[in-house]
């Protein structure tokens, strides 16, 4: 039932090389990230740089921006300086402050180019430094449009998994469950998830993958929450493991969400994974649906979590 | 010959929840939405927003940016009034109106970075403020041109379905059939559609899910209408039903249509459903097209609903 | 060989209704578009608006940005001359030619909001007009800018199709056969081709389609050239007709390309017809590539067309 | 266990007809491009400028802005003067420097509609001139918006193969293997490899395409290093041969490999290519991943060509 995956091809020391000497550790992070770091790479990575802006915080984002701003008019405000003041058109005073200020705030007309003009350059010299700041303040801006513009655009984690999986009563037997929710209101289609058992090979001290097979592992529309489950079946590698057993070999089981976000016509990934220490053991998750006064169903995010006793 | 889909492999009582005491409501809406709120979400989502800007009507979202031009001015012109307009070189008289209005179309003159001069800072301080607008600005104007183009450039509905499905002849026998009909003239190719029954269990008040078999479920090229057909044939869950049976089990038809648009190169997925009151059992459809005078073939969108008799 | 296509599953008389009384039309054009005039649509489709933006001609595209930009340049000058040039501050004479292009050309430089300021709004309401027109400016070159950026990052035909199919010797029999080549310098891979024979029945006066094996309908590198063969054996539809046959049936031969750009990340259809007179019996074509003079293959892109004898 | 590929349905004298007279050639270059030249394009190719313009070196770009920036303001400096500088409002002297450079100067801050206003059009056609060109000015910064998101929101080749292939002990016997590393920190998954052997038939002089089985074609994540393995056996066409045979048939790997990056949305592909010389007979890879002092796992993408011995 459950679509193929690679995992479950790993052979034994398989040169993926992860979990080597890693019983402590978990392979995959609850955020989906994998703990490997690079190293050796250049120093300068364009494109690295452009991953980061337009992933990190909206707040940290902004404040880039306008430490950014600030940086490149100190920076020309210097350059104006070192040609000379005397060179602009200006209203200040003669101190060192009002000329550092005017130059400051008329580098910050030209990178915007607001360009009021009641602070100009007079010379040649100034001219040219000022033509280059526009051209500088007009690409940056035309950066920052295609960063903004990136960051909405570029597919989101949506998904918000269940804090624990569970091993629960299902249908007469028991079967390792989790569940997940839609967070926003964008539809999400064609929803398809896979889970897979890592486990620490305790001869050869690498890490075992086995993927479990689901009760269902497709649903086509997605519009409240999933309960993924994998029936504890005489198949299972599961089967006659408890609580201690899991503990006892490191079990890790990784998920992977893969769905298609029809406002934005995009594929979306999300992963997460439960470590043994993370499924319980016992009652089954509570309903996160409920009738509202109008009639309407609701469903309550903060639900996800809940489990029945 | 249809796809398969989760739909039919829902067991009874599953909890995606939907359905439950929901007799009197239809579980999609006609516009393909489903009949769920969510509850527990943070007041502040960047993303909803983004998400709600990008989808809202054109006219409304033409004001909310000149509403947004309006009070951005009306704030900056409230902090140039607290500075003092003493701090600026302007034309205008000294009273409280004057004063307002000049603090206003300086501001303006600095958000969208016109800058005439003839309003300029003549202070350090009024200097910082207009420096800040100005970044402000085209920051904004930034993120509007990323949502203009997030407008146009996504995927958008251009499916026209039928306003009632029929059960007419078809083939000696009969057969549940709509149609649709692509609204714009840019081409849909490798049109997909997925019919599936859903009904009302009368002894647990849950939804039943059943996927109906097609006469055909994909096109290649989809240059006119397509009228969608499930032949009630002996295996149909329709087999023997009547108009009166199909309200009894609170039927609905949930119609899913998956296609790929080369303009923009986006795969488009739109979705209707029909209820038992919204099948007209009798005639078939009339034809959409006709032979204009000058030879061509004209396709008549207003005809989409049309039926014989 | 082929993928399987809808065409073939068509039954007779099937309601996508072309080919009616179309004996003498093509089906489809030479550029895959099909003859089929949408009527019954709204007067104003902003999003067919947007989509004849991208798709029209460049210079096409250019005079119509520069149409606007004068035409809004004329309706402003007329709102300022109607609200009175002596509310701006401005050097030009008294004479109506004199303030209409003040008027004019204040217009231009608060649209682009280069603002130099020697002619500037003195009284409220030239303000209030002008901050108008200069929130109307920054909104169209926001709009600008995404269709230019919308031009160019759509797909794009680049496939150039043989002018004629072949009816050739293949193999020691015969085979129908056509080509295309890459027109760009991208890459294109995982290219597929399908076709499709409709012709006419006689007795129905309905077209039927037929979709033809393929000696190979999947190529994974598209370096050069590639010539689509469907083997005239006795399978095929074509088995024992001449060129007068062809004719009779209206024979008409639909070819669908499907291939992905990988400098863009797109997925690209394109599509072709030949009509029975756009088909060849005899010889084959000729080579398209050749060793240059330093050892490198040249391919030679007005050689597509190229048939031996 | 590979998918299947066209290239081993390609008969001889197959009209892709590279290989032809090509035995000292490589038929693809390292970096995936393959060696044709297509000549009788038109000599304006706007979107092959636009491709070049997205996928040539950030230097290269910005040099080119700058001069693209230089030598506009350069021509409209040209119209300027020869509208007569007496047409403006400006500072300068009278000299012919002077002229030029203040008509430069006008023109950057009118491009840029930086707008100060010390520099202003006097007469009607120099505001004529001024108004095109702050047109003009728009639309390039528009276009440069595109370009710039164009540029870093592309598929981008981000996979570092190792510089040779190896014919090394595997499992009991040897197997042709080379390793591939992602030099970037975001996550690609869905990883597809195929090998395709090349190599020269000489009877015919022309190049044969062999698909190799592959111990494994496809991994789900891809957070390491991945060394793709096609067992010797004795079904493999590399069964029995040395170094001196692969060179002796002028063989060629070609390697493609597909993958999903889930920051952008897009499908990725990226190819090389190892001729005979590029095989190494004998040792494996070295390992590429080490335990950091803190317990994460390090991997140090400069040994990805790291070979034992």
């Amino acid at each position: 039932m459950t679509a193929p995956s690679a995992f479950d091809k790993l052979p034994p020391g398989d040169d993926l090389g992860l979990g080597l000497r890693s019983g402590a550790r978990r392979w995959m992070n609850k955020d989906g990230s994998i703990n490997v770091r690079r190293v050796g790479l250049p120093w300068f990575r364009p494109y690295e740089l452009y991953h980061r802006l337009i992933t990190m915080g909206g707040a940290r984002f902004l404040a880039l921006l306008f430490l950014g701003y600030l940086l490149t008019n100190l920076v020309f405000a210097g350059v104006y300086l070192a040609v000379g003041m005397e060179h602009f058109i200006r209203p200040g005073g003669s101190g060192f402050v009002d000329r550092l200020l005017d130059a400051f705030f008329f580098s910050a007309q030209t990178l915007t180019t607001v360009g009021y003009g009641h602070i100009s350059p007079q010379s040649h010299l100034a001219s040219a430094v000022a033509a280059l700041e526009s051209l500088l303040g007009l690409l940056s801006f035309a950066l920052a449009t295609g960063l903004l513009y990136g960051r909405f655009s570029r597919p989101h984690a949506q998904i918000r998994f269940s804090r624990h999986a569970l091993v629960a009563p299902y249908r007469g037997g028991s079967g390792f469950m989790f569940r997940f929710v839609n967070k926003r209101s964008n539809q999400l289609i064609e929803v398809e998830a896979t889970v897979v058992l890592s486990r620490l090979d305790p001869e050869t001290g690498t890490r075992r993958f086995h993927t479990l097979a689901l009760e269902r592992s497709r649903i086509n529309l997605f519009p409240a929450n999933w309960t993924v489950v994998h029936p504890i079946d005489d198949a299972s590698p599961l089967a006659g493991m408890d609580d201690a057993a899991l503990r006892k070999i490191n079990a890790e089981f990784i998920v992977l969400v893969k769905a298609f976000d029809d406002t934005f016509s995009q594929t979306i990934y999300q992963r997460t994974s439960y470590t043994a220490e993370e499924v319980l053991w016992g009652p089954p998750f509570t309903p996160m649906t409920r009738p509202a006064a109008d009639g309407a169903l609701e469903l309550d995010i903060d639900l996800v979590d809940g489990v029945a006793g």
